[in-house]
């Protein structure tokens, strides 16, 4: 039996994706399939794909895998509910809400960041991205510091 | 004056991140400056850095951009409140605590997806993110069904 990819039955407008698209040829490719009641994905990152913590996966890297595989098992899933299968009917496409509006491409983006708690070791900032004058997403991370073991 | 770079003050066992480590050849180069009480941040994407929303930036750009810009300020923000600049001494190094545990380079990452609830053109799934048998990272996300307006 051939496993079938979720994302290779996106319609093509919205399968230029940088972590999922098939049509990206920058991009991750990031790929999905079903496995009884979980959706599962596989992906060994380029040696680059490094963080800020020597030898370990960049953050940005997971919470990419963690995004396109997430809408990927959101479109199986509904069309799973809706009785049908990849090969009946054309496939929804989810993005993330947890953006406030969607960000445009072809322009500067902005992004603000302030120290809300200094707490030892850990210190919480609140973040804004703008683009053309509104704020399109905004996080909250709790950032902790590294040891200096070094010293 | 010359404006200075957060990243630049990385001690460099910590400037390889994929995101904004001056070292990272392939990275992002993300780069913050102290603007008053504010750090600050401008890129501009890569045109092939789009989402699953024909026009707009990738959801996991977003997050990257967020987490390292978050990053710089939590270095520059926890040496100001010690009293320092950044010319005075070496800058802590944080990463984002959102993470169970360091995901490691070199090794196949396994994602498992399942719908938590589906409610119309909403659909919540959780995601666990595993490397070498231990869950690394877990996320929730809310994702949004777009409209089908093509047909």
């Amino acid at each position: 039996m051939t496993v079938k990819v979720v994302q290779d039955f996106y319609l093509d407008e919205f399968a230029h994706c940088y972590g999922c698209g098939r049509l990206n040829k920058d991009g991750l490719h990031i790929k999905s399939c079903w496995d009884g009641e979980e959706s599962v994905c596989q992906y060994t990152p380029m040696p680059y794909y490094t963080g800020g913590f020597p030898g370990y996966v960049y953050g940005g890297f997971i919470a990419s895998l963690i995004d396109c595989h997430g809408a990927a098992t959101a479109s199986a899933a509904k069309l799973k509910e809706e009785g049908f299968s990849l090969d009946d009917r054309p496939l929804s496409r989810f993005v993330s809400a947890d953006f406030l509006k969607p960000t445009p491409m072809g322009t500067v983006l902005e992004l603000r960041g302030r120290a809300k708690e200094i707490k030892g070791r850990k210190v919480t900032i609140s973040v804004t991205l703008s683009a053309e004058g509104e704020i399109r997403a905004k996080g909250e991370v709790v950032m902790v510091q590294l040891p200096e073991d070094r010293k």
